[in-house]
C-alpha cells in the first residue's frame, strides 16, 4: 500500500517518542475555510479510502529499512513503528453530506504518534473527494435534471485522479463515466461511443456512421463535428438512420456535438432531426463544459439532452484545490482535556479550540436545513428553541423553533476498530441527492449564493475569546 | 494493473474488428495546442509510466468477464482481447525536453485496435507529467537558483497525483519532497521538520523547539509563526540555539515562515538572526507560493534561502489542465500511406496531417535552440542553411546557418519491444537542466514570453493546404 505520509509527521512523531509524549491523547480536527468556487455549499467525500488506508497502515520491513537508511531515527522508534497500528477513534461526516467552512468534518482522537502519521493521507483523500464531489454537484445543479456523463480521464491529474474522480462524481450525481477502470471497479454505468479518429478511419463520414450503426444498432450516438456539423455530420447521421437503422427496426439514439457554438448548433441540429422525424434522437454535447457554460446554454434554451463533462469537472479547473487542514484542537493529559488554539494575524485563520461536535437544525415542516451549530462536545443542545448567531457579525441572530437537530459526525473507528458500515456506492449517491434537497435553493446558486448559517455555541465562543486573550497577553 | 481506457476505445475497436479494419495501420500523434500558463515553454514528462503501462497492458479473465457482462461485444472480439499485446512502434520526445505547441511529441504506429486502446492512458500520464514538470520549472526559473522543496501531497488530486507529481517536480528541478512514498520509491531527497501542531503539543514554543533541537540537533528548522513570528517565534528560536545548540557544538539550520507578509517578516527575521550571530541560519518560507509570488518576493529583495511549494505546484493551480490530444494523422492501407486531417472551424484546431518528424536547430556557437521544424517523415533536412517561416504569418522568415539539427523524438517501442533504456531519475533531472539551458532567457519569461519558432516544412504545409481545400470542396 502506498503511504501518503509527509516526512515531518515522522520527525514530529520521533520527537514526541523521545520526549515521552507518545501516549498523550491528541484531538485533531479536519476542516476547511472557504466554499469551493466561492459557492454556497460543499459535499463531504473521500471517506471510504481514508477508512481502508487507516485499516491497512503498517510499516513493513521495507519501510523500516528505508527509514533506517535515513540515519535519523533510533532502533527503539523503528521497533515502535514496526508494530504500529492505528488504535484511536475517528468521527466523520459521511460521504454525500453538505458541509460548510470551519466545521469539524473529521475528528481524530488518539495518541500523539498515531494521530500525526495519518494526517497527509486523510487530507489528500478528503480534499480530493470534496473537490470533485462539490464541483460535480455545482454542475449537476445547473443541468435541470438532464443527463451528465463524466468524460475526464485523459485530463485528470494522474491515474488515481481519473478513477477516484469518477467515483466521487458518481456519488454527487453523474449518470455514468467513460472510465473503464472506475466503471468496472465500482459498478458504475459505463458510457461512450466514438471519437473523431473513428470517422477519419473510414472512407467518409457516412461509411463511418454506417459501420458503427451495424455493430451497435441500439446504441448509436454519432459524433457529428469531424467534417462539418450541419453540412455533413447531421446529414449523414440522418441518412444512415434512414438507410439502415429504421429499416431494421432501430432508432437513432443520439448525436454528439463537440465543437463550435453549442447553442446555435444544437438548435439547428434539433430542427434538422425533427424535420427528419427523429424527434426522439438525443442531442449530447461536450467541449470544456462546466456549470457556467451549461447554465448559459440552457438559459439560451439550447435543446440539449445530455452533457459530457471532462477536464473542468475532473480537475475542478477554475478552483482546483480544496483547502482542508488538520489542526490540533485539544489534548488529554492525565485525564484532563486541554483545548488548543492556533493563533494567526487574520481572524479567519484562528482555529476553534476544544473537542467539538457539529449539529444541523432542520425545519420539521419543510425538512430544509436551517443552520449548523459547532459546540463543545459536552454541551447539550436544546430541543425546542435555539438562537443561532453569527460568530463575527454578532448582531445577526435567528431564533428557531419547531426543528429537529442531528449530530453531523458519525463514529467510524473506536479504539482502532471500524464500527461503521460503508454504504454501497448507489446508497451514497441516493443519500447525497436526498441531502442536497434539504438545502434552500438560494444556497445552491452558482453566483452570489446565500450564506448558510454556521454558528459557534456561546460556550465555545467564550472559550475561544479567552484563549485569544491569554495568548496575546502572554507574549 | 489499473487500465485507463475510455469506453469509446472499446466500442471503436470492436467496430473496426467487426468491419475487418483491425489490421489497418494507424499513425496517431500526441500534441497540445497552447503553452501552459500562456508561457513560452513546456517540458515533456510522464514517459516512464506510459512505457510500463504499455508493456503490461493485457486483458485478464476478470476484464473479459466484465466486458462480457456488458452484452455488447461478441466472443471473437473477447478472444482477441484476451490475447492482446501492444505490438506497434512508439516514438517519443523524452522526459525533460522542452516542447512546444503543435509538435508531435509522441507518435504511435500500429494496428487500428492497439493504437486505439492506449489513447487515454498515454494522454493521462503525458498531460499530468507535462503539467507538473512545466509548472515546477516556471517556479524554479524564478527562484534564482535557491532551494525549492515540494510540499504538496495533502492538496494533490489523489494519491497518484502526490507521488507521481513529486517525481515530475524532481525531474524539473526541485531539491526534494516531503512525500515519504515518492522519496522512498524513487530515491529522492526527503525533507520536512515540523508543523504547528508540534508547537501546540508542548507547554510553550520554547519547550517545543528545545524538544526538537535535542532530537535533531543537526537538522533544526523551527516553524516560527504559531504564536507570533517576531515577538515569539524568532525570539525562542534564538534562545534555544543559544541555550542548547551552540553549547553542544551545533548551529541553527533554519527557520520557516508560513504566514503573514513573507517579504517583511523575512527581512525582520534576517536582522534578528544576524544580530544574534546566526548569519548562517537559513530562512525558509511557505504558504501558497507560486512563480509570481516568488518573483515578487525576490524583487523586493526578501532574504529568503529556500521555498516550500505546495498546492500551487502540485495542482498547477492557475492552469490545472495540460491539454494534450491524440489525433489520427495517417493510415497505411495495402502499403500506401494516406494522410488524415481533422477539420475544424478554427485554424488553430486543424490538425497537421501525415507521418511527421520534429527537428530542433541549435546554434553551433552558443548552443541555443533556434527553432523547431515539423516535417514529413521522409523529408531530408538541409544541414547548412534553412529558412524557418511561420505557418500563419508567412512573411516572418528567419534564415539560419551554422547550426546543428537534432531529431527530437526517440524510438521507444519497435514491434512492441521496448528499445529504449529509461534513464535514472537523476539523469533525467540533469538532462532537463541541460535542456533548459539551451532556451533563450526570453522564452523562459513568466509574462509575455517570446514565442519560440515552430515551423512547418513547405512540403507539409502544401499537403495541409491541399487537404483543407479538398475537404471544404467535397461537402
Amino acid at each position: 500500500m502506498e503511504k501518503l505520509i509527509d516526512f515531518y509527521e515522522l520527525t514530529m512523531a520521533y520527537t514526541d517518542f523521545r520526549n515521552n509524549k507518545m501516549d498523550e491523547i491528541c484531538y485533531f480536527d479536519v476542516f476547511f475555510r472557504k466554499n469551493l468556487n466561492n459557492g454556497g455549499f460543499n459535499i463531504a467525500c473521500g471517506l471510504d479510502d481514508i477508512i481502508s488506508y487507516i485499516q491497512q497502515l503498517r510499516f513493513n520491513d521495507n519501510d523500516i529499512d528505508y527509514l533506517r537508511s535515513l540515519n535519523c531515527f533510533d532502533n527503539d522508534f523503528l521497533d515502535y513503528l514496526s508494530s504500529f497500528e492505528f488504535k484511536g477513534d475517528i468521527y466523520a461526516v459521511v460521504d454525500g453530506t453538505p458541509i460548510f467552512p470551519n466545521e469539524p468534518i473529521i475528528t481524530v482522537i488518539g495518541n500523539a504518534i498515531e494521530t500525526q502519521l495519518i494526517e497527509t493521507d486523510i487530507l489528500n483523500r478528503f480534499n480530493h473527494g470534496c473537490l470533485i464531489a462539490t464541483k460535480t454537484r455545482r454542475i449537476i445543479n445547473e443541468t435541470k435534471k438532464k443527463l451528465v456523463m463524466e468524460f475526464g480521464a485523459r485530463r485528470a491529474q494522474g491515474c488515481d485522479a481519473a478513477i477516484q474522480g469518477a467515483k466521487f462524481a458518481y456519488i454527487a450525481g453523474v449518470a455514468g463515466t467513460s472510465c473503464y477502470e472506475a466503471a468496472k471497479r465500482y459498478g458504475m454505468p459505463i458510457m461512450g461511443t466514438m471519437a473523431h479518429s473513428h470517422i477519419l478511419k473510414y472512407h467518409n463520414e457516412y461509411d463511418a456512421f454506417m459501420a458503427y450503426a451495424k455493430v451497435f444498432p441500439d446504441n448509436s450516438i454519432f459524433l457529428v463535428d469531424t467534417v462539418d456539423t450541419l453540412r455533413s455530420g447531421i446529414v449523414n447521421a440522418i441518412k444512415v438512420t434512414n438507410d439502415y437503422l429504421i429499416p431494421n427496426g432501430y432508432r437513432l439514439k443520439g448525436i454528439r456535438l463537440d465543437s463550435g457554438d453549442l447553442a446555435y448548433l444544437s438548435k439547428q441540429a434539433r430542427i434538422m432531426l425533427d424535420d427528419a422525424g427523429l424527434t426522439d434522437c438525443m442531442i449530447t454535447v461536450s467541449n470544456s463544459l462546466d456549470e457556467k457554460s451549461i447554465k448559459d446554454l440552457l438559459e439560451e434554451k439550447a435543446p440539449i439532452d445530455a452533457f459530457g463533462v471532462g477536464e473542468r469537472l475532473i480537475t475542478s479547473k477554475d478552483d482546483p484545490v480544496f483547502g482542508g487542514v488538520y489542526k490540533l484542537a485539544a489534548m488529554e493529559i492525565n485525564g484532563q482535556l486541554i483545548p488548543k488554539i492556533k493563533m494567526s494575524d487574520t481572524e479567519a485563520k484562528l482555529t476553534n479550540p476544544g473537542y467539538k461536535k457539529v449539529y444541523r437544525f432542520y425545519d420539521r415542516k419543510t425538512n430544509y436545513a436551517l443552520g449548523d451549530l459547532i459546540a463543545l462536545a459536552d454541551e447539550i443542545i436544546p430541543e425546542n428553541e435555539y438562537v443561532l448567531f453569527d460568530e463575527i457579525e454578532n448582531w445577526k441572530q435567528t431564533r428557531i423553533t419547531d426543528y429537529r437537530v442531528e449530530e453531523l459526525q458519525t463514529l467510524i473507528f473506536k479504539n482502532g476498530e471500524l464500527v461503521y458500515d460503508v454504504p454501497s456506492l448507489n446508497q451514497r449517491r441516493a443519500y447525497c441527492e436526498q441531502q442536497l434537497n434539504t438545502l434552500y435553493p438560494e444556497i445552491l446558486r452558482i453566483n452570489n449564493a446565500h450564506k448558510y448559517y454556521v454558528d459557534l455555541s456561546l460556550k465555545l465562543l467564550d472559550l475561544k475569546k479567552a484563549m485569544i486573550y491569554l495568548n496575546s497577553h502572554t507574549l
